[in-house]
């Protein structure tokens, strides 16, 4: 009979790791490498040397727990997500998957299971961005360079006094890389922050791939004037455009890309008076799909539609490239495995994609990288208000120790 | 035969006068009470005592220069503009008038014309709103108040600074209300900073009244949510609301309420990131409408507009007032007193309104107040590129001469 997960074991750890900087609402406050972010590491290292296992903390202050294969020459099954949260996060989001991780080591330990390679459960740095976002699954794939450390997101002074904190610094970061031919794969257990599970009832999500994100600029110009003096049909409103472009954008995904989204998240006018006509709008877009063709696809559309909705009102457009992230297909192999293992555990499943990033999207070049989602209760997350149901979290767990058990007994 | 100006000397003062404050490009930065605002005034009422005239300033810092009637218990026609500008505006808007009713003055008192009221040039206080607006019309009114002194919009400290630098302080300004019996009416002369006389190639226009003017705060409230993991038809997006509203207000104005203008001036979406979905968006509203009725009519159904633009996006809506200036009706005397005049000299004219407010707003509920405009190129103003052929504002100047000659022989 296949092993399952300590269900008591994990709930207390669990459970002890939301207390760990608990803003006593449900949620957590566990910015990467704050103090609250550090404790967290520390006590579960800490819980995984009382296991017995060995532990390790690489360059980039990804911390790891070990169960070693018979073999010394085995490839590393990783199994992993991330312990820091947004400011007054949840207590599911990262949480969930560093915990199961250590579960299933602990869990494959017990039943005296000696499989052909090394099991490691890896909490990364920083992937919710409080700094750069992915520091620790970037780091390892190899993906970070020393620009991209360059503008923290909150800052150098704060990056400067975290890393400090951390025992950290940047040339050590740059050095966690690891040798792709030393990994059997990767996979993460999650909570799907998208109200798909939830809504259908459905317990395990299968991800297919992390969705490509791209952003823009878009600014519209037209004519600053009298709000009063000038006629409705003299004027060059640059809102016109700006408005009706957030609206046809949105008529455009849901009508001609299924499954992709877009968001208009910013937006200002100027000069920005309410008796002045605006001479000036811009807006950002970000728009996402799960493959390459379809984010083409999407983007010439979208940045078509900007153009034509300018010209409708005598508008100036231009449109800037603000960001972007290539689609990451998760492994066929690894969601077999995952499918086989919810299969095995009589759970239904649903394969979909993920719509938010993820430290898979890191590994997703480098080795068989799959994640399993599993309900968040009306999709809230990035809140106190995060919610998943325990039968989820323990249903997932199982769903990730079997998925490992699966995938570590293949040939390479 | 009936008298007309000296056009070499009104030539020599328009030009001395946009000379102060120029910005060397055709503009001038006179703000009230600025070091250039008050050197402006200084050399008016200069050129007004080199004339012959009684010059008075009042406690609102009006500047005023008085051919007496030889009647002592006569009313007094006002005759005035303001020198003020915007931050680099244009060397018209204000000065023409200031400087033709002046010019007027001399006429008159050079034809030896006695005249059955005492003829008034007056250049009113911060009309453009460098601190408050209007300050010296509402002044004179008896429409201010210590409150309508509290939150000037440049601040406190300008403000004061620019109180002392003038001589003035608040309780002369509230001091300088004039008795409306004391009066026999108020003409200015104005560019129109608006596109009509400019495209229909007409002469003078005879405004009808200025424009009542209501503004509010629109929010929408929807829900804040993740952009990649939120399916399209999950979203409370407050941007679409807001969005629809701007075009939809719009079509709303030009269909319905032809002459009535509509402005969203300003945007904001909060949260306010690229990956996030607004949850609230705010905009500033602004419409004007030329009579009351009118203007409450515009009001119901962009209020409504509003509330149906959120319901429809699944929003809710607030709308808050943020200020309001009653439409003001020009006296017919006074118009009729403008169409003799434009008669008089072969000019053409239409009677229109005026989009913008100026300081005839404040003395209309007092006396006979009218308004000439002539035609500004293009309907530019407040910039460095306004501009009104010299031939307009001589035409404009005379219409002002002799619209006053008819106003001053009327019985009351």
């Amino acid at each position: 009979m296949l092993p399952k997960i300590n269900t008591e074991r994990f709930q207390d750890d669990f459970d002890a790791l939301a207390q760990i900087g608990s803003t006593g609402d449900g949620g957590v406050n566990r910015p990467a490498l704050s103090q609250a972010g550090i404790e967290a590491r520390r006590w579960w290292i800490a819980r995984a040397a009382e296991a017995g296992l060995e532990t390790r903390i690489d360059g980039a202050g990804n911390h790891s727990a070990i169960l070693r294969s018979p073999d010394p020459g085995a490839r590393t099954l990783l199994l992993g997500s991330h312990t820091d949260s947004v400011p007054s996060g949840g207590r599911f989001d990262g949480a969930l998957g560093v915990i199961a991780a250590l579960e299933v080591l602990r869990t494959v330990r017990d039943a005296d299971i000696s499989l052909p390679v090394h099991l490691e459960a890896i909490d990364f740095t920083d992937e919710e961005g409080t700094h750069v976002g992915l520091i620790g699954s970037a780091a390892l794939a190899g993906q970070l360079t020393a620009k991209s450390l360059e503008n923290p997101r909150g800052g150098r002074a704060l990056w400067e006094a975290s890393l400090a904190r951390a025992g950290l610094a940047e040339v050590g970061i740059l050095s966690a890389r690891r040798d792709p031919k030393s990994l059997a794969g990767y996979l993460e257990l999650h909570i799907e922050q998208g109200p798909r599970l939830f809504n259908s009832g459905i317990d395990i999500g299968v991800v297919s791939g992390i969705v490509g994100i791209k952003s823009y600029r878009v600014e519209y110009r037209g004519e600053a004037n009298h709000a009063g003096t000038t006629p409705m049909d003299a004027r060059r409103d640059a809102s016109l455009g700006a408005s009706a472009f957030v609206l046809a954008a949105r008529d455009l995904v849901m009508k001609n890309f299924p499954g992709c989204v877009v968001n208009v998240g910013q937006m200002a006018f100027k000069p920005g008076a309410f008796n002045i006509i605006p001479g000036y709008a811009e807006l950002s877009l970000e728009f996402r799909a799960p493959e390459v063709e379809r984010l083409a696809q999407l983007e010439a559309a979208l940045v078509h539609l900007a153009e034509r909705t300018g010209a409708q009102y005598g508008l100036v457009c231009a449109i800037e490239p603000a960001g972007m992230c290539a689609p990451a297909p998760m492994s066929e192999r690894a969601q077999r495995a995952i499918i086989a293992a919810a299969e095995s555990l009589g759970l239904s499943y649903a394969t979909l994609p993920s719509g938010a990033g993820h430290d898979a999207m890191m590994l997703a070049p480098l080795t068989n990288a799959g994640m399993t989602f599993v309900s968040s209760r009306g999709g809230i997350s990035h809140s106190p208000l995060e919610f998943t149901e325990w039968r989820d979290c323990v249903n997932g767990a199982n769903v990730l120790l079997r998925a490992a058990l699966n995938m570590a007994v293949e040939r390479y």
